[in-house]
């Protein structure tokens, strides 16, 4: 629905222009001239990986005219209204790489497991060896809750994520945590491995676009009512703002049915491989939110092929600050984490 | 919203209580009476397999009086607006033998594959030779299709069922097909082994009705934006009718998403799962309606617990007279038996 | 997404050309040659109105190559799937004559009245006398219901229809009822002024094929999650098989909104009143399901541009054999009856 | 969901203290002593119109203990989990003045038309003249939108807002303009009448809780996917931050419905305005989406009990930035004005 570019008609053809790294601002002039020449309205878009031009139009042309041009690796035209994550212009998956040898999007599966909230330092430790047990390496955990209010539980703040990475960063686990605001963007980079967006921002653009701006990996989780294609655009934006490290996640849509929290759409993980080139998470605790069905459609998406899975757990659920309903404890974890390993190496075998 | 007894107060308790076959006319009496002496209003089901007492009432009472009568087998309290197929009175699991050691619900995992229409002979024996090849025992076809008109392909009707029939028995294959109104009930029920209500019928309570008083057992699909809760509630229908011999297939459901033909609700192979005791059938084809995204929804359905899959196959998808679009050839459909059996191994070694 | 015709490529052109009733078969077969030489596929409808030929090809034509055939009293071509229901070769709003001078889509405002269900003589005299002082026309009233069973309130049934048709002749009041399955048909037909297709049969094409051959009009609910095209198509069903007296009636859709029984759909009514020339029915009772915002939405429908309104009332509500929550009692239908006329007069003054 | 009062147990209740502006530090001291004693616990809520102790507990209490004590001007009990913005505590609407004679909820219609984007000097005026013509008191427009990127129209930002409010103040037309985050709030304030929070930001609790700081009205609209429990929810966030200037604004639901942009939910007016005292606003322009469906969904919405209604109108809707297709040209909305009123006053007359 809101594309980051400006689409006024109904047939658009898109070029996509990576730039060599060592183009001279005589060859990039050359290049914008040409395409201006086409009647193509070009956008540049600098990420910390690359430099692209983007240019929009209307008129078919010949990709020869430009593909000769100096200054530029790649040259693709894309017919989606979103582009740059699309997968038609680049087909090798992005690969996302938090350090100390932990990447997602490489081919292995991503496990992202912790508590809804984070409570207080023996929540933490407790959580943290639980994973460091199992050989997970990303620990997730809520720090600003969107239920806060001046009378309900707030989260820990800046001072709660700091204390969760001194710990994390001595066991080598790595953070994702989500952030609500842009004005809390500043505090949090330098603490966490992974932005999250939560369903109810995946369409606030300025948090997109101030994202787009840091050096952080970020998870787009699918609005609470989102299509597919505004969580594509909603990469878009953060892609076309400068970040290319971003990861999809599917968490359950909101329909008519009552018997679940959510409905978990897994239709979403074959079709977005498809379509992106972005890496996708599956989230089955917000996606079903019952406690004894996460480890089925865990399961699930791993079969359909998420290249992760984020889910809750907590050394005693029944007393987690949030959430508790859907939250694993140690042990349904530990299953879960060898159950989903499994599955994921049938997968690769196939 | 429609169980078939009636609800007319807020509350209400239900008990069921399961007959001896051997019980005298004198013994069934007074259990009624002493029912009736508790306030509670008495239904008797009468089932191919047994005879059941469904009593539903206001006033707790002491189930030890009841339990000490003769004649009866089992009685149960159960809270569920569905009562007969609910598993909180029948822990063990249905199984549905179609003979020749066909058997759905007993552990196994069911394949049942076929065009969307049966289109000829030519057609017929092509697949059942690709389903011989794959070990595969369940055919699906449709002979009356619901675009049926004057004007367009109408399936081949009950001709085409007789010619399928008698080419399937040669070769010990099984037939699933639907029904879609109750005058075909009679001229089917000879050559069908499960009959399927399609997702526009299964809250055709005439058609349900009719169904529970047939020897043959019956799948019912999710309405097209039907809840879990309604599902069982039509079970509950032919069941109450005197049909036990059914199971339930989840197809996806009407959301506002397009991406995708119906939204595959995987959560639902979980839940019903826990509700009642009939086996539960996983439809991909309909459920994502893309074809290259089949497998991996078919493999999820697997993972999430699906006692069964049902899925469109054809020897050239392209020809084919219907639902092309989402239909398998039979290389893709190898392919996606042995990876279901894969997956449905592993599940079961968990 | 299933229309009546064929429709096996993407783009198709439709002519809908009209005979005059005194047409020769020389002439039919000349007109039928010149179609088919044109690449067209011709499918004859005869209503009980006329008889109209409906061609469906790929290429462009000259219109003129027929429209100076004999024969033809009009001809027109159609881009929507709907063809005979569409108001794009049929501008003329379409009457339907119940006798007595009662007209339904004349420009007045159709009022239809009565209980969920028909109980008993005395309650059908009692609503009688209310509508009869009211000024209202039709009666509506359930005698078969969607959640009969062995053991739940039935309905009268046809001896309830046939007690109801002479009390109503006696009043000049006309009957609108549900038939639910094609076996009802016949039984019904001389005792219904208007057969209503309940919202779970809207695409039960065996009944809607059924109701073409009856010379007695048929309001089509539409269904619980239809939209407005399934709607639309299946009225064209109807009308294909022969029976143009027809209305449509928005009854709320199936959200996840639980506020509301249903989410009642007002854009449905001036969207319907463009595409096709057949009147359109509001039901606030079953739009809203709850007794005291009847009324409003009622209003609603009335200023959004509908034909007439269905709703419920009854003597004593509470005491109501079903739907007691969303039914009137007689001041308050009489209140309601007095402002939708006073609303509807408003609107025809603009 | 995230009502923002901490709630951890089943069945809460809640006690509405309102307080006495002349009250006393012991007396209010005295009764936050024994609305502890009684295991109750309280917030302190102050508005710019009053104070108020929110007391939530679980034991039952005799209201009489309170209501003797010094310093209240009133107590209530009230079920819902929204509190302050429940009609059961305050039964009196709110009306919301906005200076010069401009109130809303004070028993009049309420009409809001303009531009969805300010877009330069000459439409100002223009849209201003035709207001003034027609009576209207109060323009819309968005300076920011959403829709916003480095390359699509931004919109004229705080200098086109504070050129229309200097145009719009020599004519006595009031400003409603949206809101995005909360760094806009502090330069928007001294140029807007009320603040507008898009269907996109309905569940931005920072931008709710900010906003309750502010001596604005705002009107929140809708979640696109939003339950009404959840609008009213994020009023209480801003009510209970202390802003008491709210209403709530219907603007169509996100469904499977495609005919129509949105599916306008008319069946919320009713509701809402027996939930709460806060005004209800309708927006027919985005619950239609269709120009020349606008007038019968606008009219609609007032019949159906609506406080006001917003809506999209341009001297030249094709030529409009954004939204041209469900823009009003000023002849229609002439048209619209004039009828809206007479179905105003005729409801007003029942």
């Amino acid at each position: 629905m809101f594309p980051p570019y400006e689409v006024t008609v109904a047939y658009k053809l898109t070029m996509i222009i990576q730039l060599q790294s060592s183009i001279t601002p005589a060859e990039k002039e050359a290049i914008c001239k040409t395409i201006a020449s086409l009647g193509y309205k070009t956008t540049e878009v600098n990420t910390q990986r690359h430099t692209y031009l983007v240019g929009i139009g209307k008129k078919e042309f010949d990709i020869r005219l430009l593909g000769q041009m100096k200054g530029i690796t790649d040259i693709h035209r894309v017919s989606d209204d979103y582009k740059l994550v699309s997968r038609k212009w680049k087909v090798d998956r992005t690969r996302i790489s938090l350090g100390d040898e932990v990447t997602i999007g490489d081919g292995s599966l991503s496990i992202m497991a912790g508590p809804c909230s984070i409570e207080n330092e023996a929540q933490i430790e407790q959580t943290i060896a639980h994973l460091v047990g199992n050989g997970v390496r990303i620990m997730r955990g809520g720090v600003f809750k969107p239920r806060s209010s001046p009378y309900a539980f707030r989260g820990l703040g800046v001072e709660g994520l700091k204390l969760w990475y001194s710990l994390a960063r001595k066991s080598g686990i790595k953070i994702i945590s989500e952030v609500m605001q842009v004005s809390q963007i500043a505090s949090m980079v330098d603490y966490v491995d992974i932005f999250q967006v939560g369903a109810r921002n995946t369409q606030n653009f300025n948090l997109l676009d101030e994202l787009g701006k840091v050096d952080k990996p970020v998870m787009i989780k699918r609005g609470i009512s989102g299509t597919l294609e505004e969580l594509l655009y909603s990469a878009e934006y953060v892609f076309a703002a400068g970040n290319e490290k971003l990861m999809l996640c599917e968490r359950g849509i909101r329909t008519y049915e009552r018997a679940s929290r959510n409905t978990m759409d897994l239709n979403a993980i074959p079709i977005l491989k498809e379509k992106t080139h972005l890496p996708v998470i599956a989230d089955p605790s917000h996606g079903i939110g019952i406690r004894e069905f996460v480890e089925p459609i865990a399961l699930a998406a791993v079969m359909a092929g998420a290249d992760g899975v984020i889910y809750e757990t907590h050394l005693n659920p029944e007393e987690a600050a949030s959430d508790g309903q859907q939250t694993l404890d140690f042990e349904e974890s530990s299953n879960l984490i060898s159950r989903m390993r499994k599955t994921f190496e049938l997968r690769e075998n196939f």
